[in-house]
């Protein structure tokens, strides 16, 4: 079974890499570009005995740092 | 708007990054993960007027390094 894991900056925390990113698009002539947000994307293959509740636990104990990270767990097929 | 472009590492193309997080999950005891594979997750704050052709050149020309990996853009409302 698949899984994907979403990480995302909680609003307000500082985000240089999407900053970063922001910076360069302009540079490159790419402008009406208001904002960027950079996050991270987790493709996870697992076995089929996994709970929802076991990945959460993943997550929590070290995908995310939900002290300034969100994170979105989407199961596949 | 709202446009998200996901960026994975090609089939084939070495992950250091997802390898470390499989070896650290297995080390924290969880079992049962076959595989693991990092990638990046870009939002973007963009104005109306960026068509599709837009964003997909910011892909090309800067979000996503073509040799090596896939990028697949989401739009939002």
């Amino acid at each position: 079974m698949k899984a994907r894991v979403y990480v995302t900056l909680k609003n307000g925390v500082l985000d240089p890499q999407g900053k970063a990113i922001h910076h360069a698009l302009e540079g490159l002539g790419f402008g009406g570009v208001a904002d960027v947000r950079a996050g991270k994307m987790i493709e996870l293959d697992l076995a089929d005995s996994i709970t929802d509740a076991d990945l959460d636990a993943m997550c929590r104990a070290l995908l995310a740092n939900t002290v300034i990270e969100n994170y979105r767990i989407e199961r596949g097929a």
